[in-house]
């Protein structure tokens, strides 16, 4: 069971962030070359998933894991407020097309867990949905998993109320951060306990594992989401498809 | 447990066929009317399966069964081959593309159980698979139903195998029906019983039911299934939003 106030969301003390910077820049180089074997062996396919509360560093977390990535068979999907159409299906419908193909990596930021979260969170749905919601998730998750050797990587973005309203300020007062201000963002702030309620229910419920980011710096951040993309790539013993093996 | 070959695939001697062919003509007109009304509140949406043998009327049953419809909120869909790209992701992914939204009716020309019937009749996957494509769709129609108040009406086409024997004769003999010909059906016939063996287990492991229908009489066929249709969109309990409504 994890319980999300005791972990911190902090970097370690003892590390220098000089170095692991550094480190960063060679796994993201790295993933760029086991990017491109992924491609050429089309045997498997990645999907993270980022989620956490507004300014927790997504958008970032996105641009710098894969910056070395080429666009092919890459890409970045965000999920907003669901159009009319998509309303008029089931939660998973806009979510499924938009999983990774063979060979492909795919980010979601944000993604079906709002369904199970801001919606919970409001009281738009009931606890019998929540439920069936989440089984269904774990039912389909498992499916990108047996059917189409899809490798799931979830991210929580661990926040601190605290490092959160300082981000959200930023926004107002940095004016080349104005244009990601959003005054309904601190609207949702204010809702920042039952969030971490629900997140830490849908968490231990999930059946594929979430990974717990302190982003409180940055460049920890950055390093800890590489450390673990590259780890995972490394683990699918992908290799380059030679002339005889075609 | 559903035994196939305990289940008549003709019409019941007593019947008589031109007042059941009238009484499908009433049911087929109600059957639009309650569309409208479907398409009015959009509040509720209907899939219809088609699964069976080839020649089993899959195509004719979509035509009469809709015939007085409009084409709006209505569509139908052919599962062939997968293309490259849908090969690329898990089973479900084309399928979940073409479910139907609030206020339509979608009709599916074979399916996702395709991909527990052919695939596993010829061995192209393990057993293993095909217990967790099972499970999968089970769960996969169980979110259709809680998430999208979609009603699921799933019938299979119940053909003897010397009338499918016929029917694929007359595609060769009867020039109008030549481009319906096709020589790998032949083949396929061959592997009648084993393809029986999986349906029956197919349709014993839904969650959602099965309609069996005795199709050899394509009149009885007809009725059986307007029967059904008009029955469920009855269960409804449609009303058309009225001025005070909106």
């Amino acid at each position: 069971m994890i319980k999300l106030s005791d972990i911190s969301t902090d970097a370690p003390k003892k590390l220098e962030k000089k170095d692991v910077q550094k480190e960063t820049k060679e796994l993201t180089k790295k993933i760029a070359d086991l990017h491109e074997t992924l491609i050429a062996e089309k045997k498997n396919s990645l999907l993270v998933v980022f989620q956490g509360m507004d300014s927790s560093g997504k958008d970032g977390a996105t641009h710098n894991t894969f910056r070395y990535c080429s666009p092919s068979g890459l890409s970045a999907y965000s999920f907003k407020k669901p159009t009319e159409e998509e309303f008029a299906h089931d939660f998973l419908w806009r979510v499924h097309k938009q999983v990774p193909g063979k060979g492909e990596i795919k980010i979601f930021n944000r993604s079906h867990y709002e369904d199970v979260l801001i919606q919970r969170v409001h009281g738009w749905i009931d606890e019998e949905k929540v439920n069936k919601r989440i089984a269904a998730i774990n039912a389909f998750e498992e499916l990108l998993v047996f059917d189409n050797n899809t490798t799931i990587l979830k991210f929580y973005m661990h926040l601190s109320r605290e490092r959160q309203q300082e981000k959200l300020q930023e926004r107002i007062d940095d004016p080349t951060k104005n244009w990601k201000h959003n005054a309904n963002d601190w609207e949702e702030a204010k809702l920042w306990d039952k969030y971490m309620e629900c997140y830490e229910d849908v968490i231990n419920r999930s059946s594929v594992p979430w990974h717990i980011v302190p982003v409180d710096q940055r460049w920890y951040r950055n390093y800890i989401i590489a450390q673990k993309v590259c780890e995972t790539l490394e683990s699918l013993n992908m290799k380059l498809p030679t002339i005889e093996a075609k």
